[in-house]
C-alpha cells in the first residue's frame, strides 16, 4: 500500500473506525474518527481479480494495517465500513450487481469480512455513502434532505430524506444518472435506455460531445490535445475556449432539466454536485439554475439550494464511516 | 346536498372520521370507520367563491350533517379530514397553492376549520391521501413503498416510502406529472415547462393528441363526436379505431418514459395508476410496461408492479379518512 496521506499523530481521544471505498479502479481506506477526523488515508490499485477473494484479502489485510496504526496512536478500531460502486443489500450485507467489480456479483461481501475480522462490518452503495459524507461533514451540514449528484466517469446519486438514506425496495434506488433528459431523440445509453442524464453530464459524455462538436470550432486548442479528457476539457473552457464552453454549456442544460424532474418529484432542501467534472462547475451552473428556474414549479425551484459538494475525494470515505459509527452505536 | 350514496344502516359499532375531499368542480364528503367502510358519501358543487369564508361554511355544514347522521346510525364522530388539490403545509394546517381553487392560496384552513369544530382537523394534498387510501384499502393493500399516479385533467402523484408519505420539504413533492419525458420538442406545460409528462397523460391530452392527429384518420368515429372526451376516446379505441388506439399507444410511451425515471430513482415496490383516465388502460397498458422494460434497470424493473387503482374516485377520501384515524390515534 502506498500512503498517500496521514495527519499529524495526534493523540486518539475516542475509538477510530475503518473506512473503505473501493472502486472500480481504486481501492481507498482510512481510519476515521467520530468527528470525521481521518487519520491514515491509503490508497492501492482495485485487485483486478475473477475471484471475490482476492478483493476480501486486500480488504482484511488493509484492516489489519489499519488497526496497527490505530492502536500505535493510542486508538481503538470500533467497526469496519466497505461501500462499493453497485446495487447492495444492505440487510444482509450481498453486493446483489457491481458493474465494475464483476466478480462481486451476488457475494456477501459482509459475511466474508466479518468471518475474518473482530469488528462489526458495514456495506453500503458508494454514491449513498457519499450523500451521507456530504451531509456530515460537506456542504449537507445541517440539511436533512438532500440528494448528492456525483459527476464522474458516470453520473451517481444517493438521496437522503429527512436524515434517513433512501435506498429503493432493493437497495437499487437513486439512479439519478438514469433519469431520461432526451428520451426520443437522445444518445444511447450503456444501461440499454437512450437520453438517460449520463450520456451528457458524466466526463465521458462530455469528452464525446466535445469530439462530436470538435470539427465545427476549428480554432479550438482542443485539436492540439493528445488525448481529451474532461479536466482538459474545463481548463480550456477557463482559457475561453468555444468549444469547451459550448460543451459545458449543453452539460449544464442537461443536468438542469434532470435536476428539475428529480426538485417536482421530491422537493429536496438541497442538491449537493460533486465528482471530478464538478470541477468544471463555474462553466456549466448559469446553464443548470437557468433550466431549474424555467422548469421546476416555483416553491421547489425556491427552496433548493444546488451547490458544490465540499469533501471531493473523501465524500464515500465519510459516509461509510458515518454509517460505522451508526452500526457500533447500535 | 345530493345524497350520492348510502350505505345500509347497520350499526356502527366504533367511532367514524369525516373526510372531505374538496376538488376544483366538485366536494366529496363521507363518514368512514377504522375499516374503511363508507357510511354516507356525499357530493356537491364547490362553492365557486372568491372568499375561503365560503368554503369553510360548506365543509362546517358538512361536518354538521354527517355528525347528525352518524349518532342516528348510533356512532360517534372522532376527527376531521379534508384533501385539497394543491400544496399543503400539513404540519400547519395551510394551503400553500392550489391553483384550482385559489382563494384558498396561503389559507389557514385547518385552524379556520378547528375554530368552528370540535374535532381534530386534519388537512391533507388529494393526491397523496389517494396514495393513503390506495394502500390502505385498495391495490396497495400489503405494501410499504408505493407511488400513486392519478391520470385525470392533469396528472398527479403521491409517494409513499416505508410506509411513510414522502410529502417533501415544503410539501409539493409528488409532481410526477411534471417530470419531463420530452424535454426539448415537446408541448409547452401550463407549469411554464415544456414536454411535462401531464401534456401527454392526461385525459386533457388526450383530448388534444386526438384532435391533433385526427385529419390522419379520416375514417375515425371521432370525427362525428360533437365534444370530444377521453372516454368517448378509450370507447372508440376498445371498439377498434385506430386514431384512439394511436392516441392511447402515444399516451402509454410518455407514460411508461416518466416510470421509468421514477423506478430509477425510487425504485419502488408497486406504482398504483389510477384517475379517470385510467378507464383505458387496457389500450395504454402494454406500451407503458414495454417502455419500462426497455428503459429502467432489469433489478427495480423487475421488482415493480405495475397496476390499476381500486378505489376510483374513493381513493381520496379513504386516504383522508386513514389520516384522520392516525391523528385521533396520535
Amino acid at each position: 500500500m502506498i500512503t498517500i496521506a496521514t495527519k499529524d499523530s495526534r493523540k486518539v481521544e475516542t475509538g477510530l473506525v475503518f473506512a473503505a471505498d473501493l472502486g472500480g479502479t481504486h481501492l481507498r481506506v482510512a481510519t476515521v474518527d467520530r468527528n470525521g477526523g481521518i487519520y491514515s488515508r491509503r490508497m492501492q490499485p482495485t485487485p483486478q481479480a475473477e475471484k471475490a477473494s482476492e478483493i476480501v484479502r486486500a480488504l482484511v489485510s488493509a484492516v489489519h494495517e489499519s488497526e496497527q496504526n490505530t492502536v500505535e496512536l493510542g486508538g481503538k478500531l470500533t467497526a469496519v465500513s466497505v461501500v462499493v460502486p453497485g446495487t447492495v443489500n444492505v440487510a444482509e450485507g450481498v453486493v446483489v450487481k457491481a458493474p465494475n467489480v464483476p466478480c462481486l456479483d451476488g457475494f456477501r461481501l459482509a459475511a466474508a469480512l466479518q468471518s475474518e475480522l473482530d469488528w462489526p462490518v458495514v456495506l453500503e452503495n458508494d454514491a449513498n455513502a457519499a450523500a451521507l459524507g456530504e451531509m456530515w461533514r460537506g456542504a449537507g451540514r445541517g440539511y436533512q434532505t438532500l440528494i448528492c449528484v456525483t459527476l464522474g466517469t458516470g453520473v451517481g446519486g444517493g438521496i437522503i430524506l429527512d436524515g434517513q438514506l433512501w435506498r429503493g425496495a432493493d437497495g437499487s434506488g437513486g439512479e439519478i444518472g438514469h433519469i431520461g433528459v432526451d428520451p426520443f431523440a437522445g444518445v444511447p445509453c450503456t444501461c440499454g435506455s437512450r437520453g438517460c442524464l449520463e450520456v451528457y453530464a458524466s466526463a465521458t459524455a462530455v469528452v464525446r460531445m466535445t469530439r462530436e462538436a470538435r470539427p465545427r470550432y476549428p480554432n479550438s486548442v482542443l485539436h492540439d490535445t493528445e488525448e481529451l479528457t474532461s479536466a482538459k476539457i474545463y481548463q480550456a473552457g477557463r482559457d475561453g475556449d468555444e468549444l469547451a464552453i459550448e460543451v459545458f454549456r449543453r452539460m449544464g442544460v442537461y443536468l438542469g432539466i434532470g435536476l428539475a424532474s428529480l426538485i417536482n418529484v421530491l422537493n429536496p432542501e438541497m442538491i449537493v454536485i460533486g465528482g471530478g467534472l464538478s470541477n468544471g462547475w463555474d462553466l456549466f451552473e448559469n446553464h443548470m439554475h437557468q433550466q431549474v428556474i424555467e422548469r421546476a414549479f416555483p416553491i421547489p425551484a425556491r427552496r433548493v439550494k444546488i451547490v458544490r459538494a465540499q469533501c471531493g475525494d473523501d465524500a464515500g470515505l465519510l459516509g461509510a464511516a458515518q454509517l460505522a459509527f451508526a452500526a457500533s452505536a447500535g
